[in-house]
Parts: C-alpha cells; structure tokens; sequence
C-alpha cells in the first residue's frame, strides 16, 4: 500500500504542477490574465479571507461578442433569416410586404434596421406558433448545417477559444457558469451544452410569450409572438434574480448592454471580477467599440478602471482567437 | 495489487447490496415504491431500450403538499401573516385598513380568503420595495425561528422524509432535481439548498416583477408589488419551459394545481413517471383531497389511471411521514 500511496501523492502533485501552467493556455500571459487566475485562486482558497464558498461561485457570461462573434450582425439574425427564406413559400404576401420582401432579396441588414417593430415580426415569424420540442429541432438542424457568411465556418467555431478555456477553468474551480445574453433564450440552448458545456436550465435570455395546449393525444408548450421579456441592459441584472436566485460572483460581457450586470455583480460584498472583452483585432476578428451598431461598447469602457473591471484587449490578451 | 483489487471489487457488490436494500427506507415496499425505483432502474440502466441519458434526467418537484405539508395553509401564508405583524408599527393605517385589520387580529385565514385581491396586497406588503438580499434574508430569518401552528416544529421539519429520499435517490442516479412550485420563487429560494438540496437556480416559482436601481454607492435588484407571473396549473409547464428549457421526464405533485405539469411530462416520448401524493392520513399528517380548499385534488386525481400516474397512498405507502 505504500507503494501505492507514494504513487497517488505523486500523480495529484503532477495534476497541481500541471494546472498552474496549463489553465488558459490561448491567453497570453498578460495583466488580464494574471488577474483572472488571482481572482480565482483568491476565492477558492480555504484559508483566504476572500474564500467563497462553491455553491456561491456564480460565473455570468453575456454570449455575443464574448462568447462566440457577433459581426457583422448577430449569428441569430441569420439564423431568422434562413428560417423566413425556408418558410416564404408557404407565405406568397411576404414577397412584397416588408420587412420579409428586403430579407428575401438578401438585404438582411436593412431588414432588421429599418425599425425595432419590424426586427420583432421577422424574430416572431420564425417562431410563433411552433412548439417548442418543433423549434429545438428546427435550431440543432441549422446550427449543424449554417456556415458563417464571412469565414464559411460553422458557428460553434466561431466561438473563442479563450474563453472555452475560461469556463472549464471556472467550471473546474467550483463555479457555475450562467449565459445571460440579450439574444433569444429558446435559440441559445439546444446548442450550449454542446458547445460550451453549459445545460440549457443555464441560460438566460430574451424570451417569447408562451401557452400550454393539451389535445387527445398531445400536450404541448407552443411559442407565441410577443416579446415578454428583453435581456438587455437592466433587463440583466433583473433576469440573473428571476432564474438563478443570486447575484453572481463574476461577470464577463463585451458591450454596453452588459453594464447593469457587471455593476450588479461587482458591486456586491466581497470578492468580485468584472471582465469586458474589447475587439480589438481587426485582423483575427473584428475591431469595434464606441461606434458599432452591433455590441456599442462605450460607457462600459469609461466605467471600467474607477470600477476595478479587467479590460481584455483581445489582440494583445489572446495567443489565439478561434478553436482549430 | 491484487489484494487491493479484490477489496474494492469486494466493497463496490457489497455498495450494491446495500443500495437495492436501502433506498428509499421511509417508504413501505409497495406498488408505488417499486414502480418508482423501476422507473428509475429502466432510465439508467445503459443495456435498456428504455435509457435516458443523464443530461435529460429533469424531475420537477411541487412544493406546498408534496415537499411539505401545507395544511391547515400555505406556510409562506403563515410567513406573510408575520411580516404584517413586524411591519405593523411603521403602518397605523394597517389597524382599520382591510385585509391587513384582520390579519393584525389573528384571522389569517378571513385575511387571505376574503378575496384574490387581498391576498396579493398582503403578500405585496410582506416584500415590496425590499431589495433582493434584504428579502432573502428576512426569509432565511423567519425559517430558522418560525414554528408550525399544529406542531410547533419548525418548517424545515415539516418536510415528508420519504420525499427527501426521493431527491436524493434521483440525484444519486443522475437525475436533475427543480422545484416547481405556486409559491413564490424568492420566498422558496433562500432556504431550499439547506432543506432539499435544491440550488436557488432549480426552484421556479410566481414571481413579483423587479427593477434595476444604481445609486454612487449600490447596485441593487428591488422587489415590486406586481405579480408577474403566477406558476401554477398551465403556468407550470410554462415556467418549467422558460426556466429550465427542456420537458422533464418525471413529475412529481399532489393537487389539480399539477395537473398540467404532469400532463406534460408523461406525454413526451421515451420513459415517463408522473406521481400524485394522495393525503390519506389523517392521523400522522391531514387527509384532504376534492373538497379542500388547500391542495385540492380532483382532476388529477380522476385522470391519474388512464393516464398511468402513480398514486400514492400517504398512510399505506408511508412508513413515516417527517423527519426525526
């Protein structure tokens, strides 16, 4: 048995060396992450004053723009795109009645931009009336099949691979990982388990109205078209409280619409880490702040150094941007 | 090694052993304790046409009547009765001022019965405008010092052993426990882990709206009077859609207020069980089912053999009823 014990001691300190240098090995070893890896090693320590117990290690991540790439417009507004392309011919009045007729000759953009009302009635007509076993299905089929109109990759590979570590590290460390993303909660998670890791009672979103209906021989919960409840800006903080029950511990956004989580989060006692992701790569990715119709990142970035938030400058922070 | 080996093949039969033997010990080894664990034999068993995978193992829970009684009615009444008694002095309009006048002189049940509008100004009154960790404070308060009126235990102890069991049985074979509950969600959450083993994030409940509030010194959640969404009957397949995403494949409750929660459940495809706690004993707990104000069971209760649910007997099933 002591040969044995020898041999455990031996492989759990190997496991320890191993971790130090390994955790996020596509984050160069810059500020950023130094002080992510300080955070958590502060509060997983049991002898740290800073300690925080694991069922309170409460991790939040907005998903466009710092999860996976949000340009040049948000992936699910491709994704309704192909839905209104793959639904027009049951609806012939879409060919001239807008905003279905601009979508159907390619305009995606103008599409969604010429008003709020009408970026509603194309989420809504790729949706509404569907149930929701149906729209699952109808979500995992695209995400195996959709190409990313700039690089022709699937979308789970335009995730970051920084940020893949960084949940598993989380992940490892006790933490729970949450999406709160101002995009459509029922598009998000047939796919994020997948993808992230994270099960489907995770995530966080922008919802539709829904309604039961049962029949003979079903019982259904069918999507309806109205919009309940948007997971934007103050809609965060307040969508964090009615599904996870906790202010978190940590927050990690890219843009504006993040600001009300990441100061819900860090403005709580004890330890706290806000992180913003910054797209500063214009080459690997994309360069964008202060004046991008998608993921405008501007009072977030004043607020960050007198509110102690990590900036990640994405060119300088991470050896790589993409998985293989 | 050898040696070593024959130890832990030895210890992990004798595991085995001990657990066909020993789960669910609170139960008397009837119908209804063998269907559950061949449910729960079928879905895990890997070789079974019937497996389920971990990740879809959700079962949802009722609370009031299927955690943990409710009669003669709901705790969290008995909760807001003591929240208007401790507020009583900021409010001297309170002391002629329906429902709050009776309430103040002991007539609980007048108070809430009176009508559906009284009842929500009186739970308003118990949490509205209290920020999110205020409130969730006064309720784990109220849990540690409150006592039931029958027994003068306190409310943790309430809960049905044979029930506690269960979760654990289920989470020890993979399963994903969520409370589903009419009560309200931040009155459950603040407790629930401590009790059940249920995390904040698994409880969903009828929920109050709530707003964002940024001051120079706070970020805070705060609680407003408006019920925002009520969880009971057809809002309970709704809220287990928004909350946790995926159908379950076991439902567990005990009143009409489940019928809809349970229809949904076992209509999916694959291995069902839905299960309906019958109170038939009066003697170690209420007995109640179709006339009772509380809990009532009617429907449900009608629908349960040609839809296949299991009913279980509280005094024949039951060895014990709460814990030591």
């Amino acid at each position: 048995m002591k040969g044995l014990v020898t041999l455990l001691t031996l492989l759990i300190s190997m496991g320890c060396m191993a971790e130090s240098s390994e955790v996020l090995p596509s984050w160069q070893d810059t500020a950023a992450r130094q002080r992510i890896i300080a955070f958590v090693t502060e509060v997983t320590d049991p002898a740290s004053a800073n300690h925080v117990p694991a069922s309170e290690r409460i991790a939040v991540f907005d998903n466009d723009g710092t999860l996976w790439a949000e340009q040049p417009i948000y992936p699910q507004l491709f994704f309704v795109a192909d839905r209104i392309r793959a639904l027009a011919s049951e609806h012939p009045e879409w060919q001239t009645e807008e905003p279905f007729a601009s979508m159907l000759k390619g305009d995606i953009a103008s599409a969604f931009g010429s008003s709020h009302d009408a970026a509603i009635k194309l989420v809504r007509a790729s949706q509404a009336e569907l149930d929701t076993d149906t729209f699952d299905q109808v979500v995992r089929d695209w995400m195996q099949t959709a190409r990313h109109p700039a690089t022709n990759k699937p979308y789970s590979k335009m995730t970051y691979q920084p940020m893949r570590e960084l949940l598993t590290y989380l992940e490892s460390n006790g933490f729970k990982n949450f999406i709160v993303s101002g995009g459509g909660i029922d598009f998000m998670r047939p796919w994020t388990e997948a993808v992230y890791g994270i099960p489907p009672e995770r995530v966080v979103g922008s919802r539709v109205a829904k309604r039961f209906e049962l029949s003979d021989d079903s019982a259904r919960v069918v999507h309806e078209g109205t919009l309940e409840f948007n997971d934007d800006k103050e809609g965060k903080p307040i969508g964090i409280s009615q599904h996870i029950g906790r202010r978190p511990i940590a927050a990690f956004g890219n843009s504006d619409g993040d600001l009300q989580m990441l100061q819900w989060t860090t403005a709580g006692a004890g330890p706290r880490l806000g992180v913003i992701i910054h797209h500063t790569d214009a080459e690997r990715e994309w360069a964008y702040d202060r004046e991008s119709s998608v993921g405008k990142l501007s009072e977030a970035l004043d607020q960050a150094p007198q509110r102690g938030w990590v900036v990640v400058d994405m060119k300088q922070d991470w050896q790589r941007v993409f998985p293989e």
